[in-house]
Formats: C-alpha cells, structure tokens, sequence
C-alpha cells in the first residue's frame, strides 16, 4: 500500500513549538511536507498575499530529521496553495494545521490563520484537521494531547471527512483531558479590544487586545464550554456560510 | 426621530471610487462615518493585526463633504473594532461594507476583506451588508446598482437582519440589472493560482494569480450562477460555521 502524504502549516510560523511537535507525531502515519510561514502569522485567517510577491524556501537544514520543510513569506494559506501546486508531488491525503499557541474556539476561529490553512485545504477536496491548544505559552507540554491527535489523523486518514467540511480541534491546557467532546461552535465575541499605543510623534496609535465574552456560558454542547471543563472540543466546520435558514424571509428585499 | 447612524469601510482602501460612492448613497439615509483602510487591503479576510500597532488619522481634508472620515493602517476588521471603541458616538445602526472593486461570490467570500469587515459588524451585533461589484477596473460605473443599494440599506435599517446574519451582495457589471435574486453561496474553488516572480536574487517567488472554478454551473440558486446571468446576487450569511448535520456521525471519535 501507498505510504500516505500529510501537508503540515500553521500561523505561528515554522519554528514554533506546536507544528515541530505535530511533524513529529505526524511522521509515524506516512510522509510528512511541512510548508508554513516563516514567522508567526497570528490572527492571518483566510488573508492571501495579492499585492507582493512571496517567497519559498527549502529548509534544508531540517532535512535530517526525515521531513521536507519549507518556510514560505506568505500567509497560511498562501502555503497551502503553494504546497499544493509548488511542493507536493500530488494530492496530500491529509492536511493538519498547528498545534497552534493559543485556543481558536468559538469566534476566533474566524481570525484563525490555522483554521484558514484548514478552511484552504478543505477548499481543494482534501481532509483537513485544525489543532489548538489553550495556552499563551511560547513553551508547553503537548504530551497530555499526543495520542488524541494522531487517532483523530488516523481516523481522518481512513475514514475521510465529507465534502466541504473539515475538523477544528481545540484542547484546553490540563495535565489529563477529562475526555473529548463533539461540539458545536459557541457564541461569543471579544470586548474592550485596543488600548492606546504611545507614540513619540502624536498619532493614535493602538495595540489590538481584548477579553473575551462568552455569549452563552452555560451551553454544554459548545467548544467553549467543553475547554472551560476540561474537555477535548471536535468541531465540524462547513464551508457554506449560507443561512439557508432565512432565505425565503428574505424574499421581500427582491419583490 | 433620531437620524441613523451609518459605519461604512472596505477593503479597496478609502481612497476608493467605491467607498466614496457609498458613502454618497448612504448620507440620503443618516448620518455616515467612514473608517477605512487607508490603502488597499484585498484579501484580507478577517486577518486581525496582532503583532504592531496600528494608527488611525482623521481625514480633515474630506470633512467639507459633509461626513467623518478615518484612514486606519489595519486591515478592515480592524476598522471595525477601531471605529466602534474610538470613533462612533453609539453602535452604529448599520455597517455597510464597499462598493468593493471585483466580485466576493462563491468561496471568494472566504479571502474577501469586504466581507470580512462585514463579519465582524456582524459579530458585534450590528447589521451588515457588503457590497461588491464584479469588474476589474478602479474606475467603474456604480449607477446601474445606486437604487438597488440604497432599497437593501433602507430595508435593513427599518427591519434589522436576524441574530448572528449578515448580508453579500453581489453585483454583475451591467448597463441595466435583470433583476435581483436569493442566492446560496455556490461551491467553486480557484486554480492555477501562482506564477513564477523573475527574482534577481535566485531565490523562488511567486504571484498570487488563478481561475477560478465553478463546480455547480448549473445550480440556479447559486450567487455565481446570478452574476452569470446579469442578476444581482443577495446572499445570507451565517457567523456559525458549525456543520450541525454531521455531528452526530462523528461520534466515532469520542468512543
């Protein structure tokens, strides 16, 4: 049987800790390309590249470890469209993003460059799988949630995901998982975002910050509920945003 | 009764002929506040500017026109969260993004800083709507959409839009509309998407370029089948991106 070829990104950039480790686990289910960008990418959500030119470029100093890696200019998704076309010899049976620093439940996963190389790779018909860890830490502990990432990759591997939708992964930081929950995303959105940046000549200037407000704190069926206690969240995202729900309501607006 | 209060941005850049129109359209119906990027942000989705500070400055020299006018150095999601918390007097009672220079239909949605900008008006629960035009010129003319704009605004104004829904609308390029329709979000994707950059330095560079695909050129409903077919294209779109009608086949994965 043909060795599976799994596409590894991420928006921390290639040199994070979360996508060395997910190479590593990755490495024992087939061969492994890793194309993410070359520096951290944070909130680049589904962002391409359309006014410069970017750049690709082997690594070739990390080919010892058994892996092709390539550190591209570009956004997350910038890389899978160039891993796709540029780097992969054919269509990868499996693209996981991640680990990524910081959780992407909830709203976030619209800002999430992780889950935009997901949304990207879901986008071109391959099984995709997002993977976050709640945490601020530059350096953390991944072994709690190791053996849970590669069955979730085996199971995607074997069994694939249907058309057009692909897996958000979101684990809370917990020495044991208190197990893993199939979820929904929640509502929410983030508060009180900017604070005044000093600035020597007079402008004004903002950083972005923000707290984060859960909307529904008390739905035990979301991504968020099942972080705050513990839990493992699996959330299937779709690429058809359409609120078919409301589309005959809207019929006044065209009569 | 008080006058309503109007936040308008893009992704073109406030610089844009499309804002401007807008913005025009928009003052026969309250009164307007425009925080826009202050050059072109194309593809920029909900890209968010974590890693520095981003400034915003007052256009004095546009204030004879009648309305406020910010140019922000973030992307246009950031226009939003700096116009609500520094900028607008109250929640605005609508947000209207573009008139954006090239079509958002179809999976475009997902890149599209238009709509991006829309989302988060959206998520902080204020009505949205983005409007985009399919051309490729920076020079275009806006008059055959000006009513069908104005009626989609004042509509939203008087009825609001359903919880956690924002509008796309679309926009073929025509002399005259043959009507508007209720679209779903047609399935497509982009292809061929890079070319080689002559780099003087060696090193491999590419453009983002590509074509993009439509997989339903039948289906009707489609926004991109509307466009096609000289309509404009009315599509309702959802903030959760939850796949409700598979998550009970996932629960093979938590057992």
């Amino acid at each position: 049987m043909e060795r599976k070829l799994i596409l590894i990104t991420n928006d921390d950039g290639v040199g994070a800790q979360g996508i060395n480790e997910l190479a590593r686990l990755m490495m024992e289910l087939g061969d492994v390309i890793v194309v993410a960008p070359d520096s951290a990418r944070s909130g680049a959500a589904c962002y391409i590249t359309c006014t410069q030119a970017i750049t690709l470029n082997h690594r070739v100093d990390m080919e010892e470890r058994g892996l092709q890696v390539y550190a591209c200019s570009g956004s997350p998704v910038d890389c899978v469209k160039l891993a796709l076309e540029q780097v992969c010899p054919r269509l990868p049976d499996l693209l996981v993003s991640g680990i990524n620093h910081g959780d992407n439940a909830s709203c976030s996963i619209h800002y999430s460059g992780t889950m935009g190389a997901v949304i990207e790779g879901c986008m071109k018909g391959i099984p995709s799988i997002g993977f976050s860890l709640r945490t601020l830490k530059h350096k953390c502990d991944f072994s709690p949630y190791a053996d849970e990432i590669q069955r979730i990759a085996r199971f995607v591997l074997t069994e694939g995901l249907p058309q057009d939708i692909c897996l958000n992964v979101n684990f809370p930081e917990v020495s044991e998982l208190a197990g893993m929950r199939i979820c929904r995303m929640g509502r929410g959105r983030w508060v009180q975002e900017w604070i005044s940046a000093n600035n020597p000549r007079g402008m004004n200037a903002f950083w972005l910050t923000g707290r984060f407000l859960n909307l529904e704190p008390h739905s035990e069926d979301t991504d968020y509920w099942a972080l705050d206690h513990g839990y493992g969240a699996i959330t299937p995202i779709k690429l058809d945003m359409t609120a078919y729900e409301v589309l005959h309501s809207l019929t006044p607006l065209i009569s």
